[in-house]
């Protein structure tokens, strides 16, 4: 089947004269989980994992991903002719190296503008153009023979209301004015759909577990235009749009409207999530003036409104945590579950809270040796059957309407090995480090990072992913600018902005470990030296101290947790009683060296 | 005297057609300390300080430098006409942009190519054409105008021995030589005076405290060329380097060379070390390459000769030091000394050590407020009298045959305050915090600096300078390509880098306190989750125990002090007797909680 759309998509590059097809992989808003229409990758590869992107000669075609999906990879990509290119080893050439050496001179190589951002677009032309091979839009060619492909998506848009928000898209709209004047530019283009969402006070459901809706906007001093299928609007929200000033259009509209606008002095876009065709509708009268997004830095640095409802929406999330390793506990043993019953559960739970929108991304539960598959997915089939022994991993979050929340925890079945036990002492350390991080204005997260890794490093090991990311309120569980990673992500961390912190270990064919706790930055005082910043936890839900080897605890570590769980026992107890009181007591109780 | 040597430059510029000047500041091989014929700064300015640049117009005249020197030069400048512009501050306009305020269109800035980095002129040329403003290579206008500038230096050059540097040039260039064929460059130009010593294995004596001399070389597959003038080549070291392969020109003619050498597939030069002059000289059939120059990524690297041959270096200096700490000791409230006295008897105790060399910088006493002047410069007029109270930071360092030294101490002269032992004291945590790191590959400084700083963040404090720097192998005491602070160098630590550990703290008017070592970076072990690195300190001198609050350390930190104390007196107790031995003995003396 893949075999006959290659050769499908071959025949249509030979007819356009293009000797290759270069295909991103993504939607034309650079999103992270994509709309079916938008799945390319997995209708032209068989590849389904979350990251990837393809290059097609007429008799060649390889697919990038990175470890995480190697094993994967290899197993779906099998007898399809296309080659796994391992991204981010230095033996593996990138995709521009890779058409060079297989492509003559003079080659035109397609690509579809829509699905392509902006700063690979540049990258690729002038890297490309050096060996004389021209890049030609040629829209998306897999149009042409995906029959059944899914329409665009449809959801309905809701209103996120000021007592959650806290902020009018009134006034986050001027904020956004008066950041525009700033960079001296007279536009900014909005292409991410979180950025609309956030500035419009609307939600979606155009997208799994993230809720947006498909959408472009354009802000200036005069006006901001939402563009979207007016279908997804009822009259209601239209109204109370079109009275806060928002002039809506349809989605499609959006390059007409920019070609046939009077130019401006300059217009501001994000570079990585605007796509190509996006650009290349803005007037060659208009200088292009390059950066993060404004609305991006902006939502970032939840308001105090927003803080207040996070507290709250974990609490809820603390209750549904707590409710889920009480079923475990109690069913462990008794009856036959496995990894896709917890995850199964886990929503449930969730469910039962008040708000609650649905999962904010799909959860990861990993049993003994699944837990050191680090982006594991269970399904019904593959799912591991969970015994009174071993470890457990669970990564899971929730979209409430006042905030999401992504939280992870292992904890024991039986009595756990010194050796896990040490690990889980040794990523505790670094939770607790970065969790007691003092710092000064102007650190980035790639400063920070050496905290949560520093105890696993003294004992020769490290995990492969990031340490922390930007959560998003009632958005992306994954949001930018800023994250905590050894990657030179420029972004400083700023008060108010919403971070996860989640070392982990992962030992191949034996289990996983990760604890994750969600954090906001605030200010911590100002001296001479400047002004300095640190991180409060937000997330609610006692970690498991059967794993701890206490001895391998500073007393002042040991002071963290049971203030800690003293925090947590504040919180939820109120709102518990009999059985589920006793329990998070018990889940809760000091610790002492 | 600054109006008139202005206002001749100001009608060399007429003449020239261009309507503002550029002085950059540095000599042809951007060396961080400048012969005295390439003080142009201080020349037209009468500004002295190490680091500044000049933007001249037909009425106008402004120096950017930064602010370690905001006070000096508001002092100098003052009279002159030339506005003080203060770097790296947010609202201070950088050198286009005020030319491009300062200019009406179509005009022509004069630059002197051979003192202007390719990377800056790039930068200037590109954002000046944007606003239709030519740069004009002039050549050096102050030669006109300055009657009795300096020669050129002639130091002469001497061999340093294979005895010292483990390696011959013979196979530095072929080592070299394989690092062009991997950047797929035929060609590399060497810019560097450190770089060009260190490949050839010459010493010279052109620059104060850097043991160079003035030379461009070339490297290719088939040719290594030093452009050096030869009378500053004994007839036996021309013989040795001809012996060797090296083809001998003189300095000024390497733009001849280059311009009417046959093209090369491509020329590999560093563009923030090499000069717009050398740059224009290669043919246009050549592509240029980019990046860091390879001599200096592999001379960071010290090899094990080097590196035994250092941990001999640091015994003289560690016995040098011990001589001044005793003398200063002994001294202190019964003579009168200053700071002044201080630095000359740094100096005169490590000259009666074997194979010294010279100061590897112009040292640093700061007394008192004094030490809170973090780039302080004592003369005998503005030395602080040195009494038995307050405290005394000293930075010093030697250049022996056998390596180059770098160490900072700060004693207590009479009883410390508790402020005093506080910072001291989370200095010390910094500074062990930073000897003890342990770190998989490819961490870069940025991602270590924090472990310095974390002690002195907690409590609202923090120092403005860096963390660390390469010290180079009887060479610059500072070298590239690493070094250990929060700016994003993205040059990996590796095994064999020498580095400094050096956090402070300054209280302005009060007093300020640095701990300097140096340290060597090793291979710590390699398990299943890669390569993991660590340093192993080399400086041998002790640090002033009654400076430290013991409450504030933890049992590892003590450990770790008692733990180095102990290897200072094993590595310096054989070579003592009598007072001094009593002394070392007192001084390394283990501390308990």
């Amino acid at each position: 089947m893949i075999k006959d759309r290659l050769e499908k998509l071959r025949e249509l590059m030979v007819e356009r004269g293009i000797r290759a097809y270069y295909i991103h992989g993504s939607d034309p808003h650079m999103s992270e989980y994509l709309p079916a229409r938008w799945q390319t990758r997995a209708f032209i590869s068989g590849f389904t994992g979350s990251y990837g992107w393809l290059a097609i000669t007429l008799d060649r075609a390889a697919l990038w991903t990175d470890s995480r999906y190697f094993l994967q990879a290899g197993e779906q990509l099998s007898g399809t002719g296309i080659s796994l290119m391992k991204a981010r080893l230095p033996e593996t050439p990138d995709v521009v190296s890779w058409l060079i050496s297989n492509l003559p001179a003079n080659s035109r190589v397609g690509i579809n503008p829509e699905c392509l951002p902006f700063s690979l677009y540049e990258n690729m032309l002038d890297r490309l153009s050096g060996k004389q091979i021209t890049l030609t839009g040629t829209g998306d060619l897999l149009n042409e023979i995906w029959t059944d492909r899914p329409p665009l998506p449809s959801g309905k848009i809701f209103e996120h209301g000021m007592e959650y928000t806290g902020e009018s898209r009134i006034d986050k709209i001027q904020r956004i004015r008066n950041g525009l004047k700033k960079t001296g530019a007279g536009r900014q283009i909005l292409t991410a759909l979180d950025d609309i969402a956030w500035t419009f006070n609307l939600r979606g459901n155009d997208i799994d577990f993230n809720p947006v809706f498909l959408s472009y906007a354009v802000i200036d001093q005069e006006k901001s235009v939402l563009f979207v299928n007016q279908d997804k609007l009822s009259e209601d929200l239209k109204r109370v749009l079109e009275n806060d000033g928002i002039v809506l259009q349809e989605y499609g509209s959006v390059f007409g409207f920019l070609k046939n606008t009077e130019p401006f002095s300059g217009v501001y876009i994000d570079p990585d999530k605007t796509n190509q065709s996006v650009v290349s509708a803005i007037p060659s009268s208009c200088s292009i003036l390059e950066g993060v997004s404004i609305p991006c830095l902006l939502k970032a640095r939840k308001n105090r409104t927003e803080i207040s409802n996070i507290r709250n929406a974990m609490k809820k999330d603390g209750i549904a945590m707590l409710e889920f390793l009480y079923w475990l506990e109690k069913i462990t043993g008794k009856e036959r579950i496995t990894e896709y019953d917890v995850a199964v559960s886990l929503h449930q739970f969730r469910k039962k809270q008040k708000g609650f929108m649905g999962d904010s991304f799909s959860p990861i539960v990993g049993y003994k040796k699944h837990g050191a598959v680090v982006h594991l997915s269970v399904d019904e089939k593959t799912a591991l059957e969970i015994k009174k022994d071993g470890i457990l991993l669970f990564d899971s979050g929730g979209h409430y309407l006042d905030g999401t929340t992504d939280i992870t925890r292992t904890v024991a079945l039986g009595v756990p090995a010194l050796q896990q036990k040490n690990d889980f002492t040794w990523i505790l350390k670094g939770l607790i480090a970065l969790s007691n991080a003092v710092f000064p204005e102007n650190t980035c997260g790639c400063h920070l990072d050496i905290l949560a890794r520093k105890a696993l490093w003294k004992h020769g090991l490290n995990y492969g992913h990031g340490t922390g990311h930007g959560v998003g309120f009632f958005l992306n569980v994954h949001e930018g600018p800023v994250e905590i990673r050894p990657g030179f992500n420029t972004n400083p961390i700023k008060a108010g902005q919403v971070l996860s912190n989640e070392p982990g270990i992962y030992r191949e064919n034996e289990y996983g470990i990760r604890i994750e706790n969600m954090m906001v930055c605030v200010e911590k005082e100002t001296t001479e030296f400047g002004k300095f910043l640190g991180f409060e936890t937000l997330t609610l839900c006692p970690v498991d101290t059967r794993m701890i080897r206490i001895g391998l605890l500073s007393a002042k570590e040991i002071q963290w947790l049971n203030d800690y769980h003293q925090m947590v026992w504040n919180e939820l107890s109120p709102l518990l009683t009999g059985e589920l009181k006793s329990f998070l007591q018990e889940k809760t109780r000091s610790i002492a060296p």
